[in-house]
C-alpha cells in the first residue's frame, strides 16, 4: 500500500497585526537587486493604505493589483507570468499573494509556471510540475477556502475546472492576520466561510478519510459550528477561529478529498463563472441525499444569518450547456470515488446530475 | 508587537505502514556514496526483525542502537556526533531517528551539531544556531511527547535541562505509522501519552495562549480524553488517534509553551535522571492548585489504566539536592511566566516548590 508523502506550509506566523512584519520576512529572501518581489493584491485592496501603505517596495518590486471578480483562470496565469518575466531583469525573488482564494491560487500558480515551460493548463492534474516554484508567500484576506495550506491552485482551463496539484505547490510562507477579514462583506463572509464547512462535511463522510484527515476536520467543524451557529464569540474572536478553521478544513482535504458539492460547484463554475463560495452554497443547498446532517446544520446556518441564495441560475441553460457542466463534474472521480467509493457510477449518471443542477 | 514566525515539518506521511515506504523517501536525499544515512534506533528493537528487516543500508550506511532509558544528554549528542564524523567519509546525508522522545531528540540534535561548532550544550536555549542542521527524519514508535513535531531538542547538560530551540530543529520529514507503536508497554504508553495530555493542559490554561495553540490544543485534549476515558475504540483507532493527539499537542505548544509541571518535572530529570513521560505524571498529580480540572481527570484517567505512580522519591533528598532541583526548575523563565503572568514569582517561591516536591 502506498501512502501520501504530504507537504505542509514549512513557515506560518499567526496573529492579529502579523501582516505587519511581512517586510522583515521578505528581506532575507531577497536574490538580489534586480531580482523583484511581485505582489499581487485583490483589487478592493487598491485604494486601502491601510494595507498598501504597510508593504515596502524596494528596487524594482512591484504590486500587480488583480480582480478576484472571476475565478482564476489558466490563461490569466499565463499572461501575469509574461508580464512578470518581461518585465523583470531578472527571475523575480518571490510572490506573494495578498487576498482570499482567487489570489492565493493565482500567486501559487505563478510561482509554479515562473520555473516551468509552457502554459498553466498543461499542468493541471496532480504531480505534473517539474521544477520546484520560486519562493511564495500567502496572506490570506478572507478565510474559508483553505487556499492558504493546500496543495492545489484551482484554475479554470480552457477545457476543464482542475487544480495543479503538486508538491511544489504549497506556499513557502503563509501569514494568519485576522485583522486583514475585518471588512469582508457579510454576504462573502458568508460563503467563504461555508466552503470550508463544506470542505469538513466532504472529508469527514468521505471513502478517503483517514485519521489524520479525520483530527483537522473535526477540528474545523467544530469551530464552523462554534462561529455560525453560537452567539458567544466577539468579531475578533470569530475572525481568528475562522482564519483557523479555514487552516485546519484545508488540511483535512489535503489529506482526503473533497466531494460531491465541489464537483457539481466546478461545473457551475466552469459555465456560467459562478465563484466558488457561493458556488459551494448553491449546490450544497441541494444535497440532502448525499450529506442529510450536513445539509440540515447549513440550512440552519443560512437561516440564522439571513443568507438567500440566488434560485434559478440553471434555468435558461440549453441541453448542450447541461452536458458541458455535467462532463466538467463527472471529470474529477476522486472527488466521486471519496464521496461515494469506487462504484460510485451506480449511483451518478447524467440523468441524476442534471435532475440536481436542474434545481439550481 | 511581534509575532513568532513557526517553522512547521514540512513533509509528514501519515498510514499504518507507511513506514514502509522509508526507503523510497531517502533515496532521493542521497548526496553521494560517501556521504551514508545514519540511524539512531532505540535499542529494544536491536533484535526485531520487524523494524530492522525494512531498513535496506547500502553503502556507508550505519545504524546506531542507542539506549532510551535515560534522558538525552548533551555529552552523548557530542559522543555521537565525533563517532559519526570520524567513520564517515563525507557528511552525512541524513539522520534518521527511529523510537520515542528521546531517539527523536537525539536525532534533531545531531543533525544540528553535524553543522554547528562547539558542543551541544552551547546551544541549550531559544535560537542559538547557526547554520542549517543536515536533512533529518522523525519516525516515532510511541506517542505523547509531541518530539516529531517540536520545535525543540530537550537535554539534559552540565548545568541544566534545557532544549535547542531554534528554526533548524525540527524535523524535515516525519513518518506517522501507527502500527510501530504496538507493542509499546502499557505503563510506558499511559505516561508517554500523559505527557500529551498535560501539554494540552498547560497550553489551554497558559497565559501564552492564541487561537492557533488553542485550536490544535483542543483538538489534542479531545483526543486525549477518548484515548484514555473512553471505551470505544479499537486497538488501532486508539493507536492512530494517540498519534494524532501528540502531533496536534507538539503544535499547541510550540506556538504557546508548556507549564509548572514541565518546569518541575525537568528538575527531577536532571537530579535523579527521572525520565520525562513518568516525571511528568509524578509533578502533575500534586498539581491541583494550579490545574484543578485538569488534575481531577488526570487522576481518573489514571484510575481506569490501573497505574500505580511511584511515591517518596524525594524521600531522603538534602537540603542541597532540593536546591539543585529548585534551581533548574526556576530557571524555566518562559515556562513559569506562561503558567502564571509575568508576576509569577509572587506565587512562586524556593519554599513552594521545596514542599511539592516533598509530596512527590
Amino acid at each position: 500500500m502506498t501512502y501520501k508523502n504530504f507537504p505542509m506550509v514549512p513557515k506560518v506566523l499567526f496573529g492579529r497585526g502579523g501582516f505587519n512584519q511581512l517586510n522583515d520576512i521578505l528581506a532575507p529572501k531577497r536574490l538580489g537587486i534586480h531580482a523583484p518581489f511581485i505582489f499581487l493584491i485583490d483589487d478592493v485592496f487598491k485604494s486601502n493604505p491601510w494595507i498598501t501603505s504597510r508593504i515596502s517596495l524596494s528596487y524594482d518590486d512591484r504590486i500587480i493589483f488583480v480582480s478576484a471578480k472571476e475565478e482564476p483562470k489558466t490563461s490569466q496565469v499565463d499572461e501575469l507570468v509574461e508580464d512578470i518575466i518581461l518585465q523583470s531583469k531578472q527571475r523575480p525573488s518571490g510572490i506573494i499573494g495578498i487576498g482570499g482564494g482567487t489570489l492565493l491560487d493565482l500567486a501559487k500558480a505563478v510561482s509554479i509556471m515562473i520555473t516551468n515551460d509552457g502554459g498553466a493548463a498543461d499542468y493541471q492534474g496532480w504531480d505534473l510540475v517539474k521544477n520546484p516554484a520560486i519562493y511564495h508567500v500567502g496572506v490570506p484576506t478572507i478565510s474559508g477556502t483553505g487556499a492558504e495550506v493546500s496543495r492545489t491552485t484551482v484554475l479554470t482551463g480552457p477545457d476543464k475546472k482542475l487544480g495543479i496539484n503538486s508538491d511544489y505547490t504549497p506556499f513557502d510562507q503563509v501569514i494568519l492576520d485576522s485583522e486583514l477579514t475585518k471588512d469582508v462583506p457579510k454576504d462573502q463572509w458568508f460563503y467563504t466561510g461555508m466552503d470550508c464547512y463544506v470542505h469538513c462535511i466532504e472529508s469527514l463522510t468521505g471513502t478517503y478519510l483517514n485519521t489524520f484527515s479525520e483530527t483537522y476536520g473535526q477540528m474545523a467543524l467544530e469551530l464552523c459550528n462554534e462561529i455560525f451557529l453560537s452567539d458567544n464569540l466577539s468579531e475578533t474572536e470569530s475572525q481568528e477561529k475562522l482564519m483557523m478553521a479555514s487552516w485546519h478544513g484545508g488540511m483535512s482535504i489535503a489529506y482526503s478529498q473533497v466531494g460531491v458539492a465541489h464537483a457539481m460547484s466546478y461545473g457551475l463554475a466552469y459555465l456560467l463563472g459562478t465563484k466558488h463560495g457561493i458556488g459551494n452554497c448553491i449546490v450544497f443547498d441541494h444535497l440532502e441525499e448525499f450529506y442529510p446532517e450536513g445539509v440540515k446544520v447549513f440550512k440552519q446556518m443560512k437561516a440564522k444569518h439571513n443568507i438567500t441564495l440566488p434560485t434559478g441560475i440553471c434555468a435558461d441553460l440549453s441541453d448542450s450547456e447541461f452536458d458541458i457542466m455535467i462532463d466538467v463534474a463527472l471529470g474529477l472521480v476522486p472527488l466521486w470515488e471519496n464521496a461515494l467509493g469506487k462504484h460510485w457510477k451506480k449511483t451518478i449518471t447524467k440523468q441524476k446530475l442534471k435532475a440536481l443542477y436542474q434545481k439550481m
